[in-house]
């Protein structure tokens, strides 16, 4: 199996605000160098969902992982997301595609959001 | 100077949205005992910023830094956050609010981010 990570993200009219999670996905590839990573957007900024699967697939990657870069699940998460995928994976039966609870699930997560939070109150950012 | 934090998140309609946001209020509570910490959210969620402030201010806080919830920063930072301190700084002419960036601007946010990102795809989490 080859792995392939998906950092899907909400998007936004501003250009700007895929920096940061362009930037989370150069700390992924870095880290996890097994994986094949590629970012999505939902709304807004290129690509969609559809468009990241279909370049893994060409990379020959058969194990997906749509990881959502959202602070916490509500309608897109639980309505929008499993719809595209479901659509997707009618297109690719033959790609494992699962997908993983919002960031905000992450203890880790919350205890580096928290420290962040306390810093920028000192003025120690 | 008595510091206050507000932890401020988009919010959604679904009311399960902002759990994470309430448990990452809990521990950096935990973490910054020295300061004051609430929640606020810019849609559907109560409460919104004008209250959380109200209710810091009350608490004889007069040192808030707003730390926005948002994995990047868009309209929703760049426009309706300053608009909305703008006018409540109006109001509460004696306290100092400061803005923090988002939270993707962190880099141990997005280390954090990264290692659940490959801890899912791993299936490890």
């Amino acid at each position: 199996m080859k792995r392939g990570i998906v950092l899907f993200a909400h998007g936004s009219r501003d250009p700007e605000w895929g920096e940061p999670v362009r930037k989370l996905a150069g700390i992924l590839a870095e880290r996890d160098t097994d994986a094949s990573v590629v970012t999505a957007f939902l709304e807004h900024l290129p690509p969609p969902l559809e468009q990241a699967v279909d370049t893994l697939a060409e990379r020959g990657v058969n194990d997906i992982t749509v990881v959502p870069v959202f602070i916490a699940q509500g309608g897109h998460l639980k309505q929008d997301l499993p719809r595209i995928v479901a659509a997707i994976r009618k297109t690719h039966a033959k790609l494992s595609i699962k997908l993983a609870p919002a960031m905000g699930e992450s203890s880790a997560v919350l205890e580096a959001m928290a420290e962040f939070a306390s810093l920028a109150s000192r003025g120690a950012r």
